[in-house]
């Protein structure tokens, strides 16, 4: 069992994580201090609590989102907090030196945290393509370039395209998902028979992985709600929950008429109920009335649905790209969408209010649709050749979906 | 395997939840619109946890409650998120349409979403006594029906006992449970020696039944709450926490003492630790002294395990009702304890504070309590007559409490 | 099965359960009241929220993180909920009675109810030491004296040492550790090699104490701030938040080095991730900048790693004390490291701050670290001793760590 795992990622992944951490703790000495003005209780805790909620999509939501392998759970588990705990390090450094002089030391307060928190978000989301097919170390240096291409994504969109804030940071679905299926590309090779019975889910791990789903569920009003008040949030909450509750709905009965016998599928379940809060991300403050929220939310789980019926079959096949836990359809394709439905919805709001820059408007979001889902091929193409090279002792084919190559097992619980 | 599962619900799912689902965006559409007025972003976000912690309890508590049954487990998480995706929906709709004239349009906030949660409640109570024995069609129905009947007894409540909107609020406990109980009669047939085993529950599917208790256990204070301010609030908040506390207590030991050789049955636990909160809920703002919310949670624990341990026997064989988890002693019990209690209460309330109107009195909150009953027994027993259509193409016997009559199943994962 | 336990637990656990609890609620009838006076709303839900936190932790958080045991992760965590539903009726009652004139009755409110969560919390963590080698009636005594010995500790700490009470707080750690280990010396022996094999973990065992990690890590930041306002409380937040960050990175990363092969063990990352919380739990308010705390966690982990590689196998075979989910390296060393920079801290700021009496502040907040250790080490022998005597008809070594000892067990269910 495992013996012919490389010996050498023991030396290598302490090494080079623990060079990494040190750094990240000198960079901190160097360059960050905390802000000694006294804030408001009532903010600070508000604050704190719109954080706690992100901090629980990625910890508890993403991170058991991707326990239904059913021989790659605690890997799927254990390796998302640890991405997110180096992934949040590197992003708050980030942040302070892309936005800030060098020269001057960056302001720690909990907003930061919490942006850097999304930012570690995208790694999480593309971990879900990668999944099984990397070890750690690879991961650490996955990590790293995603955090930092997303950080300078957003800071490009803000600053040359303009775009605001929250468009900026809900052009996180395409970008993940397609850095992650860039990296996927790279790293896909085709699987032994043994190999391919690994990725299958059982009951537990897919009641663990509904767990996570759960947490998404609940939590993605507050996500996308996060950046707004008063009026504006209370329409981004509930534009979410009604896109959601739609998308639930739409997702759980069109898996049953994909199916010949009409059966559900289950990992369906994981991800296209879901769909509807990606879809309604970029949207959410915008729309007047639920319907349109509603909408959205069953077409989100209809494409949603019908990639997941599709696409593994077409990118497999002819494009050789193996997306383990299906981030294409749960967050790239409802992204898309929901790109293109804040297009329209800006147009028609320029029409209607009778501007005369309409084109120029279409221009900037579409231009800034297409530099996310650019800028996550190109820089996932970039990781995935960083990741193929041989140094990092990838895992072998024959070991990919597999606990044993990375843990410490127990004999007697093989298969429980 | 499940080849002989009718195919034609295929067919049914899609097109009834689908033209159901449409339905909804065009009521939508046509009769509601959002609140547009600014409130306090305090208000908002206080309003927006009340509403996180009542969906946590259903998606995450009752969610998985219902996962503690071996062969089962998927289909009592992931029915849950749909018929609360769904009940949710209607809900709204048909909260505007007893509420307010249909000539103007609903307008939604995020209260009336919270409301529109707790009927869903109702449904994933009473689906806790159905699971096993109904495909998803049925429940659609069934989740339809519940959520109108429970609107309606709300309001004839309000409006003609001039119940206040707490009570009438927690006599959703006593409606959903023997709205599910009339419902299961309906559908109970004999099972066969395999159906039974299929019944029976296993370790991981107990511990995500646990999850959902321990979720229930740890909201239940603010679902009891949800409806004050100030004292009242931290008195619901409290009364609840100590009615929980010792109801958790006491049904661990009181377990133990009616097993011949001492030991404890889990699905007991499951249960019997959340009557204390059922039986304090009508009550908990009136309470003064906390001796008194614990003495009612001691009652209801010994109530609930006691019915656990007699009821299935003579519901089963006398009546024929097949209560698949426990509703009865869960809900029901401890609920018709809690209208006692606050019966007894406001009795004593009046005679304390000298009105002469203590006959009127009693006889209002006595029919307020018999009519979440009748309203319950009657509209369940109308629904269960509905779902014995043949038209719903209900799974057989053979078939009942089967996860692979309606899931697509992972050959190797079957008992995992 | 299970034929060989005792019967007379059936008795002895209701009857003395029962009678505590009647005890206690009589003692809440004449000692309690709610306090009347009206709170501003906003206080109150802020509370309330904190409140929620730690009850989340204890509830979720350590009642998962003991379900890793394969044959005993029933009994993990549903003694976990008995526990503290006791732990906290009687940490409420001595805080009553520590706290005021026994003449006048116990004011209670919210704060008071989450004193005693904390308290409870002790008995949690010092449970995780004993599991699998006790029974509920072993466990109902050990509750009982650790909640009066760790509220006589914080009383002396306040009042004789002039200790403050987030410090006094913070103690917990070393206390409960120290505690459940004594306790665990008295009940330790030799393990026959079936029980030995009844401690390994398996695949679905360890993720649910996977999520009993993740709800810890994502809530020790509100424990650690819970008794700050303001710039301390975005500290305290902070600096938990960074050290935990880099104690997951950096145990993950030398869980692989400490085994031959390279592989993590999952055990380790249960409990290693934490450490850097635990660490800076007594500091984390008075760090200026994140760099320390960063440390603080990454030595933090070291120690924990280290302990667990190094400890067991000392503690096991020298002293004989069974460490059943590795309290002593998850909260003994990682508090003891964490007092220790309270001390260095002290003694610089007062340096810094030109004070004269560093001599006595070292030697008070030495005091005050030896007074949480051997509070826990004398009274854990204490309860260790009482636990030990027959009357309590603890379980035979060949059934320690095994459910079907405590639990009814379905035939099918055995280690699925």
């Amino acid at each position: 069992m495992g013996s012919k795992y490389p010996r050498s990622v023991r030396g290598c992944l302490p090494l080079w994580v623990l060079t990494v951490e040190t750094a990240f703790i000198l960079l901190f000495f160097f360059f960050t201090s905390y802000d000694d003005t006294s804030t408001d209780q009532e903010t600070l805790m508000g604050t704190y609590r719109v954080f706690q909620d992100v901090t629980t999509m990625a910890a508890l939501g993403l991170g058991f989102l991707n326990a239904s392998l059913w021989r790659h759970g605690w890997s799927g588990v254990a390796f998302n907090l640890f991405l997110l705990a180096l992934g949040a390090q590197w992003a708050v450094l980030l942040d302070g030196f892309l936005n800030q002089s060098i020269r001057q030391k960056t302001i720690l307060h909990l907003p930061r945290i919490q942006k850097a928190t999304v930012s570690a978000l995208s790694v999480l989301i593309s971990a879900g393509a990668v999944l099984g097919k990397a070890n750690l170390v690879q991961l650490v240096l996955m990590a790293l370039v995603e955090v930092t291409a997303f950080s300078t994504m957003r800071m490009l969109g803000l600053t040359v395209l303009g775009v605001d804030d929250h468009s900026s940071m809900m052009s996180i679905h395409v970008f993940a998902a397609y850095f992650g299926l860039a990296v996927s590309w790279c790293l896909s090779r085709p699987l032994p028979k043994a190999a391919e019975e690994k990725e299958q889910t059982a009951t537990s791990p897919s009641l663990f992985a509904m767990l996570g789903t759960r947490f998404l569920w609940m939590f993605w009003p507050s996500f996308n709600g996060m950046l707004f008040v008063q009026v504006e949030r209370m329409k981004a909450v509930s534009n979410t929950y009604y896109a959601l509750a739609v998308s639930t709905v739409t997702a759980t009965s069109v898996s049953a008429l994909a199916h010949p016998q009409g059966k559900i599928n289950m990992t369906h379940i994981h991800n296209a109920v879901l769909a509807g809060g990606v879809a309604v991300g970029a949207t959410c403050h915008m729309i007047h009335s639920p319907w349109f929220s509603m909408a959205l939310g069953l077409v989100a789980a209809l494409i949603s649905i019908g990639g997941a019926k599709c696409l593994p079959v077409c990118l497999n096949r002819v494009l050789g790209i193996h997306d383990s836990c299906g981030v294409h359809y749960t967050f790239g394709l409802p992204g898309l969408l929901g790109g293109v439905a804040y297009i329209v919805l800006m147009v028609t709001h320029s029409i209607w209010s009778g501007k005369n820059r309409i084109f120029y408007q279409v221009l900037v979001d579409t231009g800034a649709l297409s530099l996310a889902m650019a800028m996550g091929l190109l820089s996932g193409l970039l990781a995935g050749l960083l990741l193929s090279l041989k140094v990092w002792k990838a895992p072998p084919v024959a070991k990919y979906f597999d606990d044993q190559a990375f843990w410490e097992f127990p004999h007697l619980a093989v298969g429980f």
